[in-house]
């Protein structure tokens, strides 16, 4: 059936009793593709129906649909006209695994981080009243979502009457790990509460017939009819802020949700619509471990997904385990990411040291800072590109504070697979201009261990980033060490290469590759912000030519930074600068988009050559 | 009695009953300051009893108390040795207008921004548990605050148990302007229902001895128990987050405070104490219109406080008004800042267009970028500081999406006044690596005004950044225009000063002061990002020596961005960069850190002659 399904339009035309079917065979294919292409299973395996009822009550584009985060848009791919492109899932040029607005009108945003769906639709369903467009607009969100401040901001903006604005909660009763905090309690409560929803639905009916006559009769009954209303009916958070709430309703039976959205479409308010869903359903290993199935590379379906111990990830973890046995004073902080900001393990041990906050990246940079000015040693571990939220509270809750914590920023610089939303490139143009801020990128398990189990220099932000996967590898043992956190091969060169991190290796090659036309040296800095002038000013003084390699966005990174003080230095030589300009690099793998970007040792060596 | 109280000792020395004539001596005090020096003046007036018994029941330092914002502080100063500084309020050196970790023991943050107290108070109660250490944390917070998603996200993560923590809610029934959104209609419910907090005790009280004998009983009787509780006791937001909740309590009378901090200091867990208060109380203009008052400059007492119609802020007010009026697709967001952001009068005009979202700047953003998505042409107006905690999502939710939002940044470069939370200076370093983004820094009114009309030329995010205040005056005629945004003011001098902003009145003046002895020239950026560097270089190519003088953090902005485009380009000339160095400019007026920062006009011309 699912072949015959090629829009929205094929979908609606299907008698609704054929969906279960349907649903079925997605859940064939989506298991399938993730398992050969790498991608979100389990929550992707728990949306099929919810999408499908979605597609079936609400008319895209025309109604626009927002996914939040997107780790759940497989499904909304495949009936929207993506479901061959869909089985290269992730690769270059085919569809990515998150919405995309590349790929059609059918993806209204481009999404990948968690929070921002309740905004932009709320923004989306207002111009359409402004417009006196009576489309709908459609906001579809985990609930590890509504962890996150944002969408608290949004719905505390959602009483204005008239919008056709549907939130839909997919409650898997999971984060990305698992349900953390005071709302998930509160969510397992009303979600337990099986009579809930038919018996407000009576007392709405039966407030409703109360017959209003006469002034003080009218004042009377309405200060009544509020308390009770009060009592009975505001009784869970999105009442709270006043928001029409309708639910639990069981996700992943099609019909009550088409029921439920169906009934959503009749009010002329905002409705949070709440599902009830099972992440990793129809894979036995993802239902089991839903966590652990969240996000995996390929896999072999009857073996299940399995770690690689190798990863500067797994280093993290064991650094971090062997800190927290020496001093009781680390404590380890993560924004809902245990098992990928490799804090999972130290949580296991030392339980009263870890602190999972949900997608709160906010307060878990402000609360570390907490930590530590209550006397602890914290270690807030949160991926580059997440940590994109976090400047202010870094700026004006550490740094300010003249207090020391430890960010670990795990996949910095490219980030394989996951596309624009989670390149790990801006964080050192981002964070290099808080003062006193140490931003170090290692490039080895060794040097990222070492790096981790010193305690912060200074009472200030420390940053410690590195890639996600494997360290590069290259001859460490060639390179010199000419100062602290320096380090240089060749360095009587002419021509030097100056980069920093997963990069090195590239630019070891480059210069491998020259060696029998041109001597190139490598300096490469594991400290980058501060930036020691002096140091790199001795380690160029020699050469003619400095060519900085950064595997980051330009303006204002690194290699601008370096550039500007040659340059105020009087260095005489000449410097050319090769770093990500102004552009979010798309989807695909780390060979991909080195070659796009010109990291390959090929693309460096021809730019020497050719002298830009 | 004021002058007795040098310290928390001395005010529980005081009998109870004298309490209120206490309070009534320090809001005389804090109105004669005010009225002298500038400040914060309606939320202190509320907060006067509120601070009273916080030191009355709590023993600071060793409890620690952590005020959010810090609009609140006055009164806790006062009791707490610095009566006598106060006076000389926000004069360099002396007491700021903020909590100040630099001002000694008793203010255990340096605060400015909303949200963060209740991360970092759960910071610190958390360590103090690990610690063994059983002294209290307060955290408190205006009702403001709670429309910030931080403090959502730190509530969520509260329900720890043997946390001494105690978090009041300030509740004023506004945010700096007016209550917005979903919460505050929440609170105001609770704040209306008078006996509430006596029911729930009560009943609190008989669950608690309902007896539990026997296993199928017990579980009736706690189905039951937990049925009732759910129906009665959960019927505000903090309990749905599992947090105990007190109140709501009269805040400005000192005895009832007294008594519910005494109750919450009783619990093992986290507690939220709701105390409701009057913004203003005790200077009839301030209560009549506490928004106006919430900050003023020094004004007559008996006059009242009055607006000043020659600022940047005044001119935005203008343009967005002509705008609005020429085009109905503008739409004005602002973050509880209608009145500072030069917003308020486009609300009252054109109200369905305006959206004052609270304190909520993540969401401001997200959702101007679900406007723009929406076809319309928003204006997102937040200060320069606040913009800070925005930059994920221009990125993701505006950049990516390649859609044009303005954004209106007040108070950028140096602020006088506030203090080293609330400066200006991080903006153009923060947002510069944005890709597609544009960044504008008019210098004159005019030249503000016509940014504003003109629409986005890119369909991406732009910045249009000015100062608090008035124009700086200057010979404009002088300058020549030599590209778009691009003037110069004796363009072929072997000496040129490359500048933006504000300061260019200062860099004319140096160069006027060095006429008699060296020709210095000015060049004068409009658009500062993206940098256009063929200008620059073919403006300074006939210089000798470069200056670049920047009103903003050096790591990351504008000077070291240009230098190093200088730098790969191969300018022969020297080249200077005078800009922030790492560090947190302090409170002071304008003139103080001109000087103390080396942008008078003096200090540049020095500069220029020594050859540094």
């Amino acid at each position: 059936m699912i072949e015959k399904i090629n829009s929205p339009a094929d979908l609606k035309a299907l008698p609704e009793e054929d969906l279960p079917a349907l649903a079925a065979e997605i859940r064939e294919k989506i298991i399938k593709t993730v398992s050969e292409r790498g991608g979100h299973l389990s929550p992707n395996l728990g949306s099929v129906e919810l999408s499908l009822a979605v597609h079936r009550v609400f008319s895209a584009p025309e109604d626009t649909l927002i996914f939040d985060v997107g780790h759940q848009c497989y499904t909304h791919k495949i009936v929207t006209g993506r479901g061959s492109a869909f089985e290269t899932l992730r690769a270059p040029g085919s569809v990515s695994g998150f919405p995309n607005k590349n790929e059609g009108e059918y993806d209204a945003v481009t999404a990948g981080h968690s929070g921002p769906a309740v905004s932009e639709a709320l923004g989306i369903a207002v111009s359409k009243k402004l417009r006196g467009d009576e489309t709908y607009t459609v906001a579809i969100s985990g609930d590890g979502s509504f962890t996150n401040g944002m969408v608290y901001e949004a719905l505390n903006n959602c009483s204005a009457k008239g919008l056709r604005l549907i939130i839909i909660l997919n409650d898997n009763g999971m984060l990305i790990s698992e349900a953390v905090g005071g709302f998930s309690k509160h969510l397992s409560r009303i979600r337990t509460s099986e009579r809930y929803f038919a018996f407000k639905c009576g007392l709405k009916r039966f407030f409703s017939r109360i017959p209003l006559v006469g002034k003080a009769l009218v004042n009377g009954a309405r200060r009544f009819k509020e308390s009770i209303k009060r009592l009975f009916l505001n009784t869970n958070l999105f009442e709270a802020l006043g928001i029409e709430y309708l639910g639990p309703v069981d996700g992943n039976d099609v019909s009550k949700v088409i029921s439920v959205l169906e009934e959503a479409k009749t009010r002329e308010e905002v409705v949070l619509v709440h599902l009830k869903t099972k992440k990793g359903l129809g894979y036995p290993p993802a239902e089991a471990e839903p966590d652990a199935y969240h996000f995996v590379p390929p896999f072999d379906p009857d073996r299940g997904a399995e770690k690689d111990p190798e990863t500067f990830c797994a280093a993290v973890s064991d650094a971090l385990l062997k800190l927290g046995e020496a001093d009781e004073k680390v404590v380890a902080v993560t924004a809902a990411m245990p098992e990928g900001s490799g804090t999972a393990e130290f949580g296991k041990r030392f339980s009263e040291r870890f602190f999972d906050v949900g997608i709160a990246e906010e307060h878990a940079a402000s609360f570390s800072g907490g930590l530590a000015l209550g006397g602890m040693r914290p270690y807030c571990a949160i991926y580059s590109t997440f940590a994109q939220r976090i400047f202010d509270q870094v700026l004006e809750d550490v740094s300010l504070q003249s207090i020391p914590v430890t960010f670990l920023l795990s996949h910095a610089g490219l980030v394989p697979g996951d596309g624009s939303t989670h390149q790990g490139i801006f964080d050192v143009a981002l964070f290099s201009s808080v003062p006193g801020i140490t931003i170090l990128s290692p490039d080895s398990r060794e040097e990222l261990t070492s790096l981790i189990e010193t305690p912060c220099e200074k009472k200030a932000p420390r940053v410690i980033r590195y890639p996600k996967g494997r360290e590069a590898e290259y001859p460490r043992d060639l390179f010199e060490k000419i100062g602290s956190g320096l380090y240089v091969f060749n360095p009587d060169a002419d021509v030097l290469i100056v980069t920093y991190g997963r990069v090195t290796a590239q630019a070891f090659d480059a210069a491998d590759l020259l060696a029998p036309v041109l001597r190139v040296g490598v300096v490469r800095f594991t400290k980058i912000v501060p930036l020691d002038g002096e140091a790199l000013l001795k380690a160029v003084r020699g050469a003619k030519d400095v060519y900085f390699v950064e595997e980051g966005i330009k303006r204002g990174g690194f290699a601008e930074s370096a550039a500007a003080y040659l340059e105020t230095a009087g260095y005489k030589g000449r410097v050319f600068i090769h770093a990500i300009e102004d552009e979010f690099p798309p989807h695909g793998d780390l060979d991909y988009l080195f070659d796009k970007y010109g990291f390959t040792s090929d693309a460096i060596a021809r730019r020497i050559l050719s002298g830009r």
